[in-house]
């Protein structure tokens, strides 16, 4: 099976997922300086689901460009991936209207790493299926950039129990080292075109 | 004519029936457990409900991947299966706000009837159209899988009026035999493309 | 310029606009059969609407299978026929919470004869483009069904100040006759497949 | 990397924010006339957002269409324009509900001129990856609509607090010159069709 259709359901997925969260932005009741201060955090929130969803479709974007075939273990561990993004939306919310309480702001946390959990089951789907010598394979090779997400998004969804502000720099941190696109993956594909 | 244009506006459709209904999850009033056990079972009609529309797109998927030709008879059997596929968010919300009431569970279960049926009308109109011959035909057979699953929709909506359980160990049941990707298909897809 | 763009935004506008009706069906208060009494009518407006962006996607789909080349004018004749079927949903609602008074099934008649002549003017712009002598203007030709569509609509919307179910009426026979597939296109396309 | 997947999820984007614009508008209490004049100032700010959403949807067709290639940063200089334009529909609302009160017409403003220089970042980023003597290079040139746009959003959002129909005829005045087709590009595109 090839990838394209894989592709063109994650793109809507994913489109809808950081588009509707706009429909989340209430409009504050006065038209001033005031209602601008009220809206503020919520639109901060926003912003970072917006860059995270962003970063998923940006790595999803290289990792299928490397892939060749999927079957229908992968269809579904994809799915499981826009699961947990899907999700996004509503825990952006929830964490937005309680104000950061320390729950909200946790459950944030698991389902971002949830959603980095599904991104590794995933991607170790697709190696297994493309073969250890492909291009993907020597591209992700042992993914220390994924598993230190793992660690961080653990680290601060402990901490949001001391102080929420922990757990906010954890999520902000994960998504500043993955902002920058996957290098491994750009050299994998500038290579790969070089060789044909 | 071709099969992608279906192919992407059923995606589209299928990508935001998915997606919309995290719009229906409301954010409990506590940001505490007893928030988290509120929202616990809306949570899990809206995996169920995921996990039903994913079944559908992986099927179709399948389907249309060893479709060569579609006709206006089979756009319209498709429209028919993603306007049942579209009430589901509707339905779902319905369920989950009656906390698992006789009627909307009931209706709940018709609408997966009705799109199971919408689904067999369009499998058959395709492959009367690739002919009895093709890799399809022999694909599906007689669809043994689909029988089943018609059959226990039937006997689950019945069985809502002595329980509401019955109603949903029958969904989850359907849900659980075609969560497994169909293998006829695969092999099917495998078998042409050693031909080639 | 090719279509494969074209075609895929307004697979994605259709597709959103086709879907996000559901959202408007309220859960009725009462899980019960007066509840779905009350659920009825909405559920038929959004039967017919649905069925009205499902012709405009199936025509949309055989018009653009039929045409080489688009210019920023066609463009835009797009966007304008997007325009007014993308307030199909507003104008559905507004009639069915109406309970169909006057004036809004009057509105959601303007609706719809917007909708058709924002196509003839895209169809008439993508002939002029293809060629007197294209396969898209030989299919075409006179477009008897397209005028009386529109003949109909003027009668229904005129017919509304008397009757909301004589523009009901109308709504729905010209739903009807165009929910046969167009043949005058399918037969283009197969003569035209003959030839390659 | 090729252009068609981030062309696939802008598309969607785009076509989510043009469309859930329609479910801010609100169906008015009383079906008359009354309602209609209810209604019509918050049509009109659609039709302008929608407009302006079509505007860079074709432009960014028109821009993808002469890029053959886009790396990391190209994708998150796209992502930055999506996340201004997915921001319309909240600042249109905005707009709306204050009955253009003047903080809120110059927060339309300044989206406008944010997503104005997101596009001028993602097209300097796709020039340089094309070279200076790509066909995009040369369509482009010196970009003088594109600066003119600039100027004209910052006179209307200076304007907005002397009176906010200076702003909201700058932004009426900037959708006017882009409506018309990018010449430029079409001009280009033609050229390099007849080369090949």
């Amino acid at each position: 099976m090839e990838t394209n259709r894989v592709e063109a359901f994650s793109d809507g997925v994913l489109a809808i997922a950081i588009t509707i969260m706009v429909l989340e932005l209430k409009v504050p009741d006065a038209p001033d300086l005031h209602g601008v201060l009220e809206v503020l955090p919520t639109l901060l929130t926003y912003v970072l689901s917006f860059i995270y969803v962003g970063i998923y479709w940006t790595n999803h974007h290289h990792l299928m460009h490397l892939t060749k075939r999927v079957d229908g273990g992968a269809l579904w561990a994809n799915l499981n991936l826009l699961f947990w993004l899907s999700l996004v939306p509503f825990t952006t919310r929830w964490m937005d209207e309680s104000s950061l309480s320390t729950l909200p702001v946790l459950i944030y946390g698991l389902n971002l790493l949830g959603s980095a959990i599904a991104y590794s089951i995933l991607q170790a789907r697709l190696i297994r299926l493309q073969g250890a010598d492909s291009t993907l394979a020597r591209a992700i090779q042992n993914d220390a950039k994924g598993k230190w997400s793992l660690a961080i998004y653990v680290v601060g969804c402990a901490g949001a129990f001391l102080s929420v502000w922990i757990a906010v720099a954890a999520y902000v941190a994960v998504a500043a080292i993955w902002i920058v696109p996957d290098r491994r993956i750009e050299r994998a594909v500038a290579s790969q075109a070089d060789e044909d």
